[in-house]
Formats: C-alpha cells, structure tokens, sequence
C-alpha cells in the first residue's frame, strides 16, 4: 500500500479536497498529518483550535484515506519555550540550544513531560475515536540533530536516579566504573555530573551508563506517549518514524511501546553521509548502494512483530545531505517496490507537495508547488498501478541466515573507537553487502532475539555479550561467526579478567592477546585455505590453540573455527571477506547465487525478485518462470518479480 | 595619483619630516592617517589630545602632500570597553567577543553610536576645514573578522525593529517566513529571536531578513558617520575602503553616504583564499590571479559615480593569509599600472613602513624598519616616474558587456547552499573570467542599475530578482544571459508558485522542475551547437519549449534562448563557459581577442593596454602603434600601452 | 636498571605481594606509585588513609624493590572541586573545564596552592624518610592536555603582577608591546587582560609575555612542590616526568628545582601525532622513527645533571593516539637499550599490568589483566637479563655536534606562523636526522649553555637570542649554524630595528629583506657547491655581501657563511640539508658514517652500539671487535654493541 506524508496547514484550504482526490487516483490510501502543527493547534497557552483539523481529516476522509496523527512534540511553540526555558536541550558543549527549528526539548524535562501529557492528551480525546483515523505516530524522528545526549541540571539529576537504582550504593559504582583510576571516586550519587567538558577523557564506563540512561529516558518519553494514546485511543496503531543508519538510541528498548516500526528512508541523502570512499559515494550518488534500503527493511521488519511501515520515502532530491542529486530515472519506482517486496506493509512518501517556504524547500515531493507531478511523482503514480496488479506476494519466511545490530556496539566503539576509523556503521554494512552478494536473504535481529531455526548468525561486532544475547547464542544450532571486539567488554565497559572475547570464550577457546589498530594506507596480507587478501583498520592476535583458518605472513591467526562458531579478529577487505562467507555458507549448506555488485535477489516463498541498481542490463542466470513484472533480462533501475523454479 | 597609509604615532616623531620628503619624492601626493589613533586622540576619556596630530598633518602639508582623516571606530581604547562593554560584538555562539584587536562593537550598539557621534564631531570640528585635509574615510574596512552578523540584545532589538517596519503584523512576518512549517510562528514581533543557535537548522527567510537587517544597521552606522563629517568638513570628500570578495554587507546600500568608494587591494592574500583548486593556487601564487583585482576595479568604479581609489595597495608579502609569498618581481608595479588603467584616481600604498611590532610587523610597507625602500618600494619608486611621464590617459567608455554582482546572491546561497561547494564568489570569477579571455573591457553592476547601452548583460545567478532589476532587464536592448539559481526565489526567500525562474519568465518560457548538486568527482557530460564540455557541481532539469542549445546526454536540456534572454541552469566547466560565451558575443556583435590564461586587455578610447601576468613572453597579435609604455613584445610581468589601430 | 609504575589501589590486595616478587624476578628495580591516588589518601577532606599505601610500600620494600613517590595533584578529588569550584583551569573559549578526568586545576590558583601545600606535606611527612622511598616525582606530565595556557581570574591577576614585575610601568608595557598599533593602550595594569577571545589577532608581543607568564607560574608550582619535599624528605631525588615533543612550557625554566629529569617516552604514539607525511607516518608506524627517542634522551639527559630517567616507557600498544598498532616485535627491548645506551639511568615501564577498567584500558602493560605476561613483558624479561650480562658501558663523552632546541621558538612560531606549516617541531626534527644520518653523536642543548668544546653547533631556529645565548655563541671555538627566523625577534617580538638576523649580524653581516612563506606543492630550486635540491615552506631573501654557498635559479643567496658561522634563510629538502649537513662536517673535520634511512649509530667511548629500525638486516661497514650483544650483521628490529678499532 501507498501512502503520503501531508500537511494542510501549509496550504491554502481551498487546495486541500482536490489534493485528496488526486491522492486516491494515485492508488495512495494512507495519509500522515499533524507532526509540526502544535503553534495551529494551540495558539495560545491552553487555547486549543481543533476546527482546522477537524475540517483537514473530514476532506481526507471523504475520498476515503486513511489518517495516521504525528503527535506534534518534536516542535513546540514559542510561548512554550518562552514560559519555559529550562526544556530546552543542553549540549556537551555547556550551552542550550534554543528556539528557532525542531527538537528543542529534552525528554528528562519535568515541564516538557507535562506539556507532552497536556497536549497529547487533547489530541487524542479529539481525535482517538475518529473513524478515520487508524494509527498515531509518536513524535518525528527522535534524535535527530543529535539531541539523544543532553547535558542539562534534569538530565543529571536523571542519571544520578538511574544510576542509583542500577548501582545501590556509591561504592558498586565506583567500583564498575573504576573511579579509583585518576581519584574520580564520588562519596555519593549526588556528586555526580553527566561525563562531559573534562579537560581530558572522560571515563568510558560512565559514558556507556550516560548512553544507556539516555537511551531510557527518552524510550521512557515514548512509553508515556503511547500510554496516553492507548487510554484515549483504543485500537488505533502506534508507531514512531525511525531514522535509517541512526544508532544513538536502543531502538529495541525505544519500540517496546510501539505497535510496529516505521522508518524514513531517504537511499540518495544516506549515500552522502555514510563514510564510504568517495569513488563509492560517486558511484552510488543518484542510485544509492543496493544494500542501504534492504538493511533497514529487514532491521525494522523484525524488531516489532514482523511488521513495518516506511513513513517517509524519499521521492526526488533532498535538502539536507552535502550534495543533493535527483534520482536516476527508475530509482523511485525501484525504492518503493523494494520496501514493498521486504514487507513493507505501506510505502508512504514524504511529502505530497515541495513546500515553497521554511527550511525544506529544496526537498522535492511528489508534486510541485506548481501542483504538477514531479518526477518522482509520475513513478509513484506507476508505482500504484503495478502494485495493484502484481496483487499480493507470498509471505517472507525466517532465512537461513542472520546478521546482528547491537547498539551498545555503536555506542562503545564510538566511545572508545581506539582506531580512528573503527565505524561499527560500515563493518555492519560490509558484513551484510557481503552476504547479499551470494544472493541470500539475510534477517536483521538485535541481541537477545531467539536464533532457533538459522543455518548462520553473522555478528559483525558485540563486544557486550549480555545474558540473553548468550542464552540465544547457547540455544541456537547455527554456527555463529562473531567479528572483531565480540566479547571484549563486560555490561561496566571493563575487559574480562580472561581477556576478550570473555563470555564468548565458552564457544570459542581463544585469547585477544593484543589488538593494533592501523591507519589509513596500511594493509596487512592474510591468507588460508585459498583465500587471500587484506586487514586493515583492525588487527587482532589471537591466541588459541584452535585450527588457523586465515592468518598473518608470519602466521598469527586472525579467524579461527570451532564446532560451535568461529572467530574473525581483523577488517577484513570487501573481497575477502565476501570469498570468505561464501566458505561459510557452503560449508553450511545454504544455496546461494553470486550476485553482480549492483544486483540483488530477494526471495519470498517460491518466488523471486531482483533489483537491478547498476548501469548495465542483468540477465538472470537460472531458471526463471511466469513473471509478473519484467522479464529475464532486466534493465537498469529496474526490477523483475518471477516464480523460480521448484 | 599615488598616495600612501601612514602612522606617525608609530614612529619616533623627529622622523616625520624626512618620512614626507621621501613620499613626496617618490610622486605621492596623498596621505592616509589617523584611522586607528583613538587612544591617542582621546587617552582618558574626554580628554582630547591633538597636538601630535596637529603638528603631524602640519609636517605632511609642509611637504605639500594632501590628507585623508580616518576615523578611528575601528579601535576603540580599553577606556570605552571597560565603561561599555556592552558595545562588544556577540558572536553566532552567544559569546562576545572583547578587546585587544580591532572591530570589537556592534553597530546596533546606542552606546557606540553616541560615543562615535562624540568622537567623530570632536575630530570633524578640530580637522574639517584644514587646509591640508581633502578627504575623510569612515571607520575601517567594514565587516572584517565576520562582524556583520551580530547576536546581542541590541542586534535583537534592532532586528524586531527593522521586522515592524517591514512587516507591519506579527501575522505579515509569520506568513513570509513560512513559520507555521515547524510550528515556529511568533505571536508578537517582542518574540523574535535573530535566526542562531537552534538545534536545527534556521529559517532561511528569518537569515535572509537577518543579513539584510544587518547590512542595513552597518550602513545606518556608516551614514551617521557621514552626516557628521559633511556638516563639519564642507567640501572634503567621504569615503570607505571596502574589501575586495567580501559580500558579506550590500555595498550598494552602504556607499550611499559616499562620494566614491574606496578598496583594499591585496592581490596575493586574496588567492591564498580564493576557491581555487590547489594546483590553481599554486599557479598564481606570487602574481595573482589576472582578474581578481581587474574586477574589483570595475565594482567599485561603477558602485558610485564612475569614481574609486585604491586606498591599501599591497607592496609586498602580507601577513594575514595561510601562506604569505613576496610578490613576483615586476608584479607590484603591474598591479599599480593596472589599477590606475581601470580608472583609479588614486593609488594608496599599505603601509609606508613595516611596522616592527604589533599584529601585523610581517606586512611589507613601501620601506622597511631599518628606513630603506622595500623591493616593492623601489617598484612604485618606478610607477611614480612612468606615470608622470605617461600622463593621462583618454576616458572610460561604457563596455560592450556588463556582469552582474548581486549580493543577496552571495547570502542566499550561503544560506541555502544545496550542494556544499556552490560558492557564489567563484561562480562569479568564473564568469568574468570566461569573458575576459575574450580581450573585452567587462563592466560591473550591482543590480538595478540602468542596463541601458549594454549588448550583453551576464549575470551569473540573481536568485531574488528585484523589482528595479526587472525594470532594467526589461528596458534595456541588452541580451541578458542568466545563470543557475536566477529567479528562483522570492523576496521572502520563497520558491515561486510558477517555479523558478519566477519573474524571469515573462523573458524566459521555462521551469526549473528538478535540481541535482553534484559532488567534487562528478561532471556530466553536456554538449550543443558543437560545443562540449561538462556540468558538475550544480545542474538544474529545464521543462521549456524553447529549443536547447546545450543538453545532456540524455537531452535534457541545460542552456536555453529565448529573443531577449538565454538561461544556463548549470555551472560550466570553465573551457565549455568560454566558448559558449564566446558564441554569444560573436552573436552580439561584439569583436573579441583571445588572451592566453595570463594576459588580459584593456580598452580606453583608442588606446589599448595589455597586462602580462604569466612565466612567457606575449606578442601582441593585432595592429598596434605608438607606444606609451612596452613595447609589442610584453615581457612576464609587464605590460605595454598603446594606440589601437583606427 | 628496570623500573616499572605500579597502581597497588587498582588491585586487589592480595595479589601485591605475587607482583613485587614477579617485578623483582624481571630485573625490575625501581617502582613509582602513587601519583593518581588522592582520593585513596584523603576520601574526605582532611581525613586521612595512609594504611593501604603503608601496607603496599612495605610488599614493594619486602622484595628489595624501592620507591618513587608521585605526588598526587594531577588529580583532585571530586569534594575539593565542589568545595572549589575556582580551582578549575578556564580555556579559551572562556568556558572552565570540568572535573571527570585530570589536570583540572590551574597552578594560578591560590586555593589549589594551598591545597597542594597540605596534601605534599601530609604525604612528605609520612613518607619522607621512608627506607624504601628513594625520589618523588612531582605532579604528572605538567601541561598534557593543553593545560598550560589558561584564562580564568587568577590567571588574569597571575599575569598582571608579572607584567608589573618585568615591565615596572604601564607605559614600558605599552611601549614593548607596540599597543599604539590598534589604540590597544593601557592605563593601569590592572586593565590588562589575557591575550585570547578578540575579534580579531591578538597582539603577538602580549601572547608570547603571557606564554611566558604561563610557564612561568608552572614552573613556581613545581618549585612550590620541590621545596616542601626537599624539607620533609631529605637526601631524596625530585624528579618530573615530561613528554616528548611538548614545548608549551620552559622545561629548563621548570626543571631548576629538580634534581633531574625523566621522560614518558611512547615513541609510537608520538609517530602518530608527528606532522610528518602520510607515506612516512605509514613507514614507521610499528616501529617509529629512529631519531624520535634518540633526541628526547639527549635533550633530557642535558637538561639537568647529565642524568635522566625514562619513567613512562611504551610496552605495547597504546590507547591515545589516532590509531595504536603493537610494536613490531623485538621493537620494546630495542627502544629500551637505546634509552640505557643513551644514559638513561632507569627505564620505567608504563606500566605493570594493562588495567581492565577506566580511561586507559586499551594501553598495554608489561603483564595483562588475566596476569599473564605480554609480548612486551617477555621482550623487557629478556632485556633485563641482557642487561645485567653486558654489564656498565664506558661514559658518555661531550658530542663534537650539538644541537640546540628554543622552547621560545617554538612560542614564537606558533604565535605567528606567517606560513601556515612552519612547525618548529618538524624543522628541529629535520635537522637533528639530517645530522644523525652521518653517524654521528649530537648533543641537544638548550639556549644559555657553554657551546665551549663543540666543533660545530646546529641552531635550526631561534627567532630571540636572549643574552646568555648571545654569549654562549660569543665565547665557543665552534661553527654555529642558523636556521631560517634566527634573529628575527626581539625580547618584545618586534623585528630588530636593523632588521633580521637582528643581533647575529655580529657574527653574519646580512639582513633578510623579504620572507616567503610557500604553500604545499611549491619548491623552488636551490643550488650551489654542486649540492642541488628544492626550498618549501619559508624562504627568506638575503641582503649580504658574503658569498652565497646556496642560491636560488636567480641568484638570491639562500646559504650563506662568515668566517664564526652560517646562515641558511631556507626550509631544504631532507636530502640537500643532510648533504649540506655532509659539507659542514666535512669542514669541521668531524669524521662521518653514512647511516641508512633505518640504522643509527651511537658511540660511547671506544664503544660503538647500532640500531636498526629497518626491515632489512644491516651489515656494519667498519671495523669492529669484541661484540657485547650482537654481531656484525644486524638483524631487523635488534642492536649490536661492540668495541671500535682504536
């Protein structure tokens, strides 16, 4: 299903029905309003105005769309912020960030948790009840601008409570943070500060509880908005609109409140800002990689009940990345189809029209301000009828295969990256682009999800291994393939007294003896079993007495074996480290089709689809029946759906 | 005329003497002084001391040569400060900036401004009617270290101030701006913030109004200098030396209170900054670039009545740029030559003498410390000599073509850059350039100026199309060729209903439908009317029925014509540029000679000068007589004046 | 002899006793502790442990191991910064840095005076004439983390009591500084501010007195220490332990009230942060580079006493440069002979056991956290055996080189660049391989000392020639060499009247006339005496009737000598300065052994040991007898030590 992100109080009123018709012609049946119109809905303190809106969902729902409500908090006004300055965000650096944008609170805020509840709570009496509306969304994009760490007096005395309740007393703090180190002991919970503006580093113990504590409290801020909307909206969805490579928060931990996840996915803003080598970026510039979009699919699919919606897709260029180029011809057709076929169950775009004014102007929609298509527009619009006539596709089953985000990894390894360039964000998407290229599916899961009935668990990195992440690594018959710091530090950041990989050490007899990170140019040859190529970035030396697999020239083993899992303690180099889980699927027993660099195979059921991103034509190379979209060969930015044979 | 920056509080005073025989030897005629000499003027506050410059101004008139008075706002003693400080100048990060340097005030102060009126009137009434004294400059190259754009309660103040007159109601405002998009509408003007320090970005109409405020309040400033010294100094002229590429005020507004404009012109710190590439930087290193003070040349004789001096001329290495070489041997003499050639009444050399102590004791002076000419002393030595014997030279006629220089352009696409490297200064350069290779005379106007006379009028990107620029668009008989970004977007920052290019297309029958910044490694190949070449950085997708002179690959078009106007709605490799332009002025009419990257032509009359920048010899290729200066054979770093052929 | 830094409070107590005997086992002898452990010693104010730290100096003496006491003030408890929050060191930016790491503390402040008085006292009382307590190490690494320069109120008030003491009137002070320059004039003292926070540049001659003025107060907070220790503990050493390549503060200043110095040598950190190019930062990046420790140790073992120690020494990998590989194997007990073969007196591993928890847990230890040793522990046991076979090697003689490092240039030249890569850093580096690449012993000395008995004396850069410098040249039978700037600056920063080399016309009858500073990419040819090869970066125009021994294609000298010594006005090329170098020798008549890229030679007595950093083996190319260690041929990574023919 389609759907369309919307916002009536940016156009003349008398636009707004033939909007909606046009929005039913093009197969759209599901419409997102609200999420920024707080200053209409209550211009004055405590002065509600409902007339608008109401009038703005009867139009909608009149061509028979569906409303999906953003609670509107990510932008409050400014007599909120006037009357209360002390909501505002605090940053490392000391000073709040004020009015004049979005996300201009901190959700440790005591007055801004109460305004929420006020706000909230008359929308949803207002509107939970409605007949057309069928879901909420909580906020917009939480973190965005990097408002997950904040600084302020609410947010200390925050963590000083959080801290209290995890730690008991000041002495087991002391004690799991190792205060003793440089006399950083504190005689009690009310001496401490949020660790930022020292004059040298900061403990890493206390910044990984500083990230956890944040990560709740804003998760706790989404749980007090969905208890308000689930009271005065009875069987109404709730989701949140996630943002795609974002890892400052536990997203697990985040959608526990949430019906299911959505996500707002932007492939050309990404490939911009995604620290891949330039002649990658350029590569990619007006396609995106072929792995960006798939990821988040499969990630936000499995994090809440097997379903999810896209909330916002990217339609023509954006405004916000360094360089904003226009999708090549194809690729807005190609995107949504990709979203659909990992199970997206509504693909809405952001936003129906380019609005002429204000910060996003240079953000395309899916028409003009000249109320024409754009580009992206017309795509849509095919999009829409081939959707209607493909009809529904068989469901996605578990893959044989799964790879793990853990986002304490992102945490830690930005805390204490100890390699400049160690970017958990790019070993995940080297892992994942090299299993896609076998042409497998791959499910995305986070620690502690069951991994019964997986052939393979790929876990690029997971250097806490909490109890439940150790339960299903135990409970599992997949072979698991742990990566570089798995297992290299204890829930207080502290290494193992057996040395890394620690709690790993029960499947994987070996030591991290010493680790050396390498700089930008160094390439170290590693070789084994046929398989050559390089590390860079991270080298580990292992110490263990399990059978080398690949190692150094002069023999150091840098990925080991057991019967249980194995062990790969370097970056390894794309090509490698491809040749090398291909090893592995083999030895597993799991059929796979090596893909082109710009191809990919999703499967569901007995059918099949490829995504051709690339600039060449692909012709399918095994047998391929009934298609019901494209053929055999398929061209450029473009996809075909077929049957495979049994 | 030559003249020179002099500091005889710096030096010993039984110097002076012998300082102004030599400058009078050397044929200067003028003297610049006092500019930064408030705390010797005032020492305590209210206690004047004019007997050193008394008896200062006395010993340069002795000698016959003619002074220009500074004002001295530029440096206010530590007295004022510590009395005032709330005149400090409050940066974009909420921190004022203090003394101990220079440009420590913000013009909105009521503080400053009083303290100026007392200090300029005190100055005005002692020096306004002295013999001597034919000219004042007001304070000191306004703007320099970024004080613009200023954030204190005053610049708050003033900002809510200059928003009322604007526009009238709060309502007005919050339409403009478009605030209903992220729930930013003000209820009153007293709610206004200057547009920094949001989490996010800021509203790009509330940082356009911001900049145009804060031109508008340095220009008030300037103007209350000038109602002070035409009252007090009847007959002296008033000036202010500007800085070459800096945009950051509108001139044009600013100079009004002038009588002509003045500019500090150094050549060589100007390239290291310049967004060259490196290997062009390194290219021009000790010559500078042949265009860059030829343009500013033309700005600032056609700012204000056909009128400008030189008032700091570079004389050797500076100390202010990343890397500060000695100029090439010769080139000190060229760029006087060069100034004087392009109209200079006065050429004004920074400074006399290296100062040996203080910020800035590595900027070469006309002399050094130990009283010998500097090299570039004994150039202008030379200069001195040659343009007495060369005498004048006929008058300036109006060029064939004209460029535009917008400075709402410089701040919108600061503002709003869309692709990181869209720098409206080099865009700019590029076009001059283009046109310049072609050995045609290139006037420089500010919009709104009468287009009258002109066969072809470039302007390289105009995104506000005013209402006086569209009136002298539409009566001129000029073709008038637009660049990337021109009419597309309102007063109010706005994208037009029609989409850009707006206005302009009562000329120009066309949309901007779609844009793509490119990043750095990206060129599109372009080709038409056996042209070829390439786009990057930006490329817009034009929908028109006009036939495309230059497109894609894929025909799309990206230079149109119509009879009155052509758009180009990308930014051009600069080979592609020059033959495209080169196209356009074979079709205007317009004789042109092709000049090597180094050398560049100028046209007075009958007369012809040719500057030789570049490492080779330059012959010149037409018919050429009577010599003034040179012969037909240029050397590096030469230049010849001579007859044109009838 | 061995040492190591041992934090008994980080482990359990039990395991102290197994450590002392292991430590004594390796040859360890000697163990600083201690230096981090104030909130151990005194968990409340004025409340008292000493228990555990008398408990863990007996374990330590029970083995026969003695002790280096650190005081503890690098790091203050969390209630002495809440009760005075003014201790607090405030930045630039204005803003005080927190507590949470170390070094929060500025030595200005009166209260953490008088809180340093009590804890050194208490400690020095209780420990002073301890058996086994040998020396005290004060503080730690004085100035790390930025910490010298610092703006709070009593760094402010610090400052203008120097500025009274040395300049006696405000008026002297104006004069020295040039404030007339941009009316920065004072009154009083009292409204003198520290340089920083100006709109603009501030006054270099008042950044370098306040630079001066910061080390200053440094270095009385040392002496502070140093006299309560010498009261309280009798015929004990005080030592500091600096780093390498820091220049932010005089260490000759600050080592007067020590008895010798010891440096924290961590040479592949240092390669990582030493601007040198990519290409060699990669070269040595696991071995670093050969001239790194060589200098340190002889600039510390000159500083104080013709002794040193080594109290911190790399054992692995570290955890604080940008990328921290292990050292290549054999690379620890090298690094460790050459500081012994230098002179160290001790090296001190940092440190014991690599601690598995806080800031530093990635750094590594001579033993790991599951108590096993680490390569570097088996490489330093071998060391320690080693050792003890080759038994004391002959004294170090007086060098017939030496080379002199100006902490005042290295102000200097940061204060103004004039080319944005004139590091000092980088120039001394440059010269001291060049030298080194002869084979030859270079003592590194500091400006002041006798220069009696050296043949020749290398100068790469002293901007001052203070008086005793001036004498010191005066009164040596050697050739002195200096570099570019030499002479350039006054006491007050200002160029010298007679322009530079100012007061080394004496000896070299030139002037520097004009000073290029060359971007990145720009070399221009130099020549002469058949040695050939480029200038980069800074290149100065001499003004001389002396013959040029180095000039450019157009004849501008570039090297010139007089009879006393010789003046090169140019950055060279490393290979032109090392075969300049090569001639000066020469001429000297100092014999000479072309070293590799990888190998250096160091002679003491008729003993001679050889290095080889390099990846191949090296064969001595002389004669040599009696092998101590090695033999002729040196593998990668190892040294021989060996008797010379007579």
């Amino acid at each position: 299903m389609l759907g369309v992100c919307y916002y009536p109080e940016h156009w003349n009123e008398d636009w707004w029905a033939e909007d909606a018709r046009q929005m039913r012609e093009m197969g759209i049946a599901y419409v997102r309003i609200a999420e920024f119109a707080w200053s209409r809905m209550e211009p004055e303190p405590g002065r509600y105005d409902w007339a608008w809106l109401d009038r703005a969902i009867d139009t909608l729902a009149a061509e028979g769309l569906k409303v999906v409500l953003g609670t509107p908090t990510a932008a409050a006004p400014k007599w909120l912020i006037d009357a209360h300055p002390d909501v505002l965000p605090v940053f490392a650096d000391g000073r709040a960030r004020g009015f004049g944008s979005r996300r201009h609170y901190t959700a440790a805020s005591s007055t801004f948790r109460a305004e929420t509840d006020r706000i909230v709570t008359a929308m949803a009496e207002r509107y939970g009840s409605h007949e057309a509306v069928v879901g909420w969304q909580i906020d917009n994009e939480f973190g965005g601008d990097d408002t997950v760490l904040l600084y302020g007096p609410e947010d200390a005395a925050g963590f000083q409570d959080w801290l209290k309740t995890r730690y008991q007393s000041v002495e087991a703090l002391n004690r799991a943070w190792g205060n003793v180190f440089w006399s950083m002991e504190f005689r009690s919970f009310d001496e401490v500060i949020p660790p930022a503006g020292q004059v040298s580093d900061a403990n890493p113990a206390a910044l990984l509880d500083f990230w956890r504590y944040s990560s709740d409290s804003l998760s706790d801020y989404c749980g007090l908005q969905a208890r308000i909307l689930r009271k005065h909206s009875p069987g109404r969805f709730i989701t949140h609109n996630f943002m795609g490579f974002f890892h400052q928060f536990d997203h697990d931990r985040l959608s526990e409140s949430l019906d299911f996840c959505s996500w707002d996915s932007y492939p050309l803003g990404k490939i911009e800002h995604f620290p891949l080598s330039d002649s990658e970026r350029a590569r990619w510039y007006n396609t995106s990689h072929p792995d960006f979009s798939a990821f988040h699919h499969e990630l936000y699919r499995k994090l809440r009940n097997d379903r999810f919606w896209i909330m916002e897709q990217q339609p023509g260029p954006v405004n916000w990345a360094h360089w904003n180029p226009a999708p090549k011809p194809g690729m807005v057709r190609l995107w949504g189809w990709e979203a659909l076929v990992h199970g997206a169950e509504v693909v809405s775009y952001f936003r129906w029209r380019q609005v002429p004014f204000a910060q996003e102007q240079m953000h395309a929609g899916l028409t003009r301000p000249d109320r024409q298509l754009s580009p992206g527009g017309k795509e849509v619009t095919r999009l829409g009828r081939e959707t209607a006539e493909v009809g529904a596709l068989p469901p996605i089953a578990r893959a044989d295969v799964a790879i793990v985000l853990d986002y304490e990894a992102a945490w830690i390894t930005t805390i204490e990256p100890q390699g400049a360039d160690f970017n958990y964000k790019l070993l995940l998407h080297r892992w994942y682009e090299a299993l896609r290229r076998h042409g497998i599916n791959v499910d995305v899961l986070v620690p502690g999800r069951s991994l019964a009935g997986y052939k393979l668990v790929f876990v690029p990195s997971m250097p806490v291994v909490s109890e439940a992440a150790r339960s299903a690594f135990q409970e599992t018959d997949a072979h698991i393939v742990f990566g570089p710091r798995s297992g290299s530090k204890l829930q207080n950041f502290a290494i193992p007294d057996s040395l890394p990989p620690g709690p790993l050490q029960a499947f994987l007899p070996l030591k991290v003896a010493e680790v050396s990170s390498l700089r930008p140019g160094l390439a170290i040859p590693v070789s084994g079993e046929a398989l050559s190529g390089t590390a860079s970035r991270w080298l580990e030396q292992l110490e263990t007495a399990l059978p080398s697999r690949l190692a150094t020239e002069d023999g150091q083993p840098v990925m080991v074996s057991s019967k249980m899992a194995s062990y790969l303690g370097a970056w390894l180099d794309p090509a490698l480290l491809h040749a090398l889980f291909g090893r592995l699927l083999d030895e597993a027993d799991i059929a796979r089709v090596e893909m082109p660099e710009a191809v990919r195979l999703v499967r569901r059921g007995n059918m099949a689809v490829i995504f051709n991103y690339g600039p060449e034509p692909y012709t399918i190379p095994f047998a391929a029946r009934r298609f019901l979209l494209g053929n055999r060969t398929i061209p450029p930015q473009d996809l075909a759906i077929f049957e495979t044979a049994p």
